[in-house]
C-alpha cells in the first residue's frame, strides 16, 4: 500500500556534520523488490580503530538473532567496534537455525572485508518477523561491494535504507566546543509501529567522534535511554529487535572522558541526551497514521516510576488515542487510564490539564470548566496532557501520538 | 453517529426464563433525549426478602461513586439484597461529592418506595465519565413510578436500557432441575468499549431463583469471574464502572446450599459459569467495531496465570488485532506479543496454530508452513489461536475481537 506521509514530516532532511572516524556506504540488497520498489536496503558503517560504543536492546523474551549476537559482542568485545550492518525487508527475528547461520555469514563477511575482529561488529535487521532467508548469505553477499565505497556518511542515505513503514527518514545532530575541541554527534533512527517502552520498537545508531570510554558510555546510554526511547509510544507493542547504539570515535582528537566527574562529561552527556530526544520524537511524529504529537507529564506522584506507569496507561490507552484522534477532548477517558494503572493516587486531589486548561479538579470536572477550550487543545496538532496524582512530588514525561484510521489501514496490509 | 450492528448481533433476543422472587420495571429518565433518542435509559429490578447477592467491581482506583456504594452495601448488607437501580447516560464516575448526593437520593428513593434497607440496595450508571448530574435526585424521580409497576422482568427491555455503544442487547439464561426442584436462571449484560480483565468493561446481572448462602455465592462468583469475564478484552482499557452481581432469590422453594460438598453446590456452579460465559462472549461480539470473535488458548506456561498474561498481551496487541481485521496472518506479531510479556517461556520450543494450522513450530517458522492455509483461518469470522510456550503444563483461555475502522470511529465520537 502507499503510506501516506506523516503531517509532522520536515521539509528536508537536516543537514548533519561530518562525524570525523566514520565511514559508510549503503547498497541494495532487493528485499523491497518484490514489492516493486527499487531502494536501499543495507548499510554498512566502518569505524576508526579505538571506538567505543554502548548499546541497550529490546528486553522481549523473543529477541531476535541479531539482538542476541549484539548483546554477545558488547560483552566479548569489551565494548569496541568497529563496523556495523543494518539491514531493513527482514527482521532475522524467530528464525531459529538459519537466523544464526545469516548473522554468521554476516559476520564473515565484514570480517574478511575489513580485517576486523568479529565481536567487534554490530548488525540488526527490520521487517517481518519469521521469514528466514533461504541463503544464509543473502546480506553478506553485499558486505564486499559496500567496504569498497566506504566514505564520509551520506546521512540521508543511511536513514532511509533502514527504513520500514517510516515515511520520513529521521535525522538529528549538535557540533559543539569542547574545551577547544569541536565534538560532532550524528544520529539516525527509524520506527514506526511496535513502539513501546521498552523499548519502542526501533532501530537507531548515533555517532560522535568524541572520545569517553565504553563502560561510561554505556552507563550513560542507559540513563539517557530511560528518558527519551524508553519514554515514547505508539501503540503499546513492543519489537523483537529494538536497538540503541552509539559509536564513540574518539577522532576529534580530545583525551578520553573516563569519568563522569570530568567536566566534560556533562556537556557530552547534554548533547547526547537531545540529539536521543529528538530521534525518539521523530520517531512518535512518523508513528503509523499519527495525526497529533502529545505529551504527557504526570506530577505529584510517589516516584518517577509510578509517573511513568500513570502517563504509560494515558498513552497506550486505545480509547484516549481514538479521541485524540477525533479531537474529542474527552478527560474522563484519562480518569479512567489513571485509575486502571493501579498506582497510588488521591482521587479527591486529582487534576488533570489540557495544556494550560483545566479541565478536571479535586476529583471532579473543574468548576469552571469550558468544553470549548478543552476542544480547542484537542484540535491542535500538538499539546500536553498534564495530571497531577496529588499524593507525591515525583513526576515523568512520555510521548505519544493518536490512533486513526491511518493505523489501522498501514497494520492491516503490512506484509502485502 | 449511527452505529452499525455487529455481524455477530443474534437474529433475536433469546426466551430467557421466568425467575421467581424477580420483579423489574424498565422507564425513561431522558438521558438519550439530547441525541434525539427515544429510549428506555433506567431500570428497577426489587428481589423477594431473603435473596442473597454476591459482586465482583472494577479495580480501578478511580472507581464510580456507584462502585464505591456497592462494594460498602455488600459488606454492610451482608450479601442480601432486596433492590437494584441501574441507569445508562451517564457514568456518575469522577463526580467527586456530586456523585455521592446522586447515591444518597438515589437509595432514599429506593427505601422509600420499596420499604427497605439502604445497605441491601444497589446502583450502577453507565455512560460519560465526570459529567455531574445538576439535580442529585435526577435518577431518583423515576424510582416510585418504576416501583408501582414492578412486574415479572421483560429482560430484553432490561438488557435494552442498558445498553451504551451496545448494538443489540444481551442476554442468557438456563433452567435445570436440580433433585426435583426447577431452578432458573437469567442474566444480562451490556458492553462494550473500555473492555479488559480486570474486569471487563460491563454490567452485568445475574438472575436465579435457587437458594444459596451469601459467602459461598461471593466464592463461587469470584471462581466464575476469573475464567469468564475476567477473560474477556476488547481494547485492554479497564472501567471506572465495572460491575457483575449476581441474585439468588431463592423462591424455587429448594432448601438453601450452604457448603460446596453439597452435591447440588457443582450444579449451580456449572449453570452459572454457563451463563456468565455466554454473556462475557456476548459482550466480546459486540465489542465496538468487531468483525472477528477470536479465542486465544495459551497452554504449556507455568502456571495459569502466566498463561493469562501472555493471552492477554496477544489479545491486546493493536497490531495483531489490526491483522486479525485485515485478514492478514501475521504470526510473527503473536511471537512478538508472547515476548513482550516478559512471561517465562522456551523459544525453541514455541509453536502458534491458528486453528488447526500450525504456523511455527520449535523456534521457527512451521517446516510445512502454508500462507494460504493460515490465511484461510484468518479469513473466517471467528478463529482460535493457540499458543504452546514449551515450559509446563498449564494453560488459560482469553476471547477478543478485533480493531478494525468501526472502533477507531465509534469512539472518536463517542460523546456527541
Amino acid at each position: 500500500m502507499k503510506l501516506i506521509p506523516s503531517p509532522f514530516a520536515p521539509a528536508h532532511f537536516p543537514d548533519l556534520p561530518i562525524v570525523h572516524g566514520v565511514r559508510a556506504a549503503t547498497g541494495s540488497r532487493g528485499f523491497y523488490a518484490a514489492r516493486g520498489l527499487t531502494r536501499d536496503d543495507v548499510f554498512l558503517f566502518a569505524f576508526d580503530e579505538g571506538t567505543s560504543c554502548a548499546g541497550v536492546y529490546t528486553v522481549s523474551n523473543t529477541a531476535s538473532a541479531d539482538v542476541l549476537w549484539c548483546r554477545e559482542a558488547l560483552k566479548s568485545g569489551a565494548g569496541t567496534a568497529s563496523a556495523l550492518v543494518v539491514n531493513s525487508g527482514n527482521s532475522n527475528a524467530f528464525t531459529g537455525p538459519k537466523g544464526v547461520l545469516k548473522n554468521d555469514a554476516t559476520l564473515k563477511a565484514m570480517g574478511d572485508a575489513l580485517g576486523v575482529a568479529k565481536e567487534t561488529c554490530f548488525i540488526a535487521a527490520t521487517g517481518v518477523i519469521g521469514e528466514p532467508l533461504a541463503d544464509p548469505n543473502y546480506v553478506g553477499s553485499i558486505v564486499p561491494e559496500l567496504a569498497a565505497r566506504l566514505a564520509a556518511p551520506d546521512w540521508e542515505a543511511a536513514a532511509r535504507a533502514f527504513m520500514t513503514t517510516d515515511t520520513f527518514p529521521k535525522g538529528a545532530g549538535r557540533s559543539f566546543d569542547l574545551d577547544g575541541t569541536q565534538i560532532n554527534i550524528a544520529g539516525i533512527a527509524k520506527g514506526s509501529g511496535m513502539i513501546a517502552p521498552n523499548m519502542a520498537t526501533m532501530l537507531s545508531y548515533v555517532f560522535t567522534d568524541a572520545a569517553i570510554a565504553p563502560a561510561l558510555l554505556q552507563e550513560l546510554l542507559e540513563d539517557i535511554t530511560d528518558e527519551t526511547f524508553n519514554s515514547i509510544t505508539v501503540d503499546g507493542d513492543t519489537s523483537t529487535s529494538d536497538t540503541l547504539m552509539v559509536f564513540a570515535t574518539g577522532a576529534c582528537g580530545m583525551s578520553p572522558i573516563t569519568s563522569s566527574d570530568d567536566p566534560r562529561f556533562e556537556v557530552l552527556a547534554d548533547a547526547l541526551h537531545a540529539v536521543c530526544l529528538e530521534l525518539a520524537h521523530l520517531i512518535v511524529k512518523d508513528g503509523e497514521g499519527a495525526s497529533k504529537f502529545v505529551t504527557i507529564t504526570v506530577k505529584g506522584a510517589v516516584s518517577s516510576q509510578s509517573a511513568k506507569i500513570m502517563a504509560c496507561e494515558i498513552a497506550n490507552s486505545p480509547l484516549i488515542k481514538t479521541a485524540m484522534a477525533a479531537g474529542d477532548a474527552n478527560w474522563g477517558r484519562v480518569v479512567m487510564a489513571v485509575g486502571k494503572s493501579l498506582e497510588p493516587i488521591r482521587m479527591d486531589e486529582l487534576s488533570i490539564w489540557f495544556d494550560d486548561v483545566l479541565v478536571a479538579q479535586n476529583g471532579s470536572r473543574a468548576p469552571d470548566y469550558s468544553e470549548a477550550a478543552a476542544s480547542a487543545v484537542f484540535a491542535k496538532p500538538e499539546f500536553t496532557i498534564t495530571v497531577d496524582a496529588g499524593v507525591g512530588d515525583q513526576s515523568h514525561t512520555v510521548w505519544t501520538c493518536d490512533l486513526t484510521h491511518g493505523y489501522v489501514d498501514i497494520n492491516g496490509a503490512y506484509r502485502t
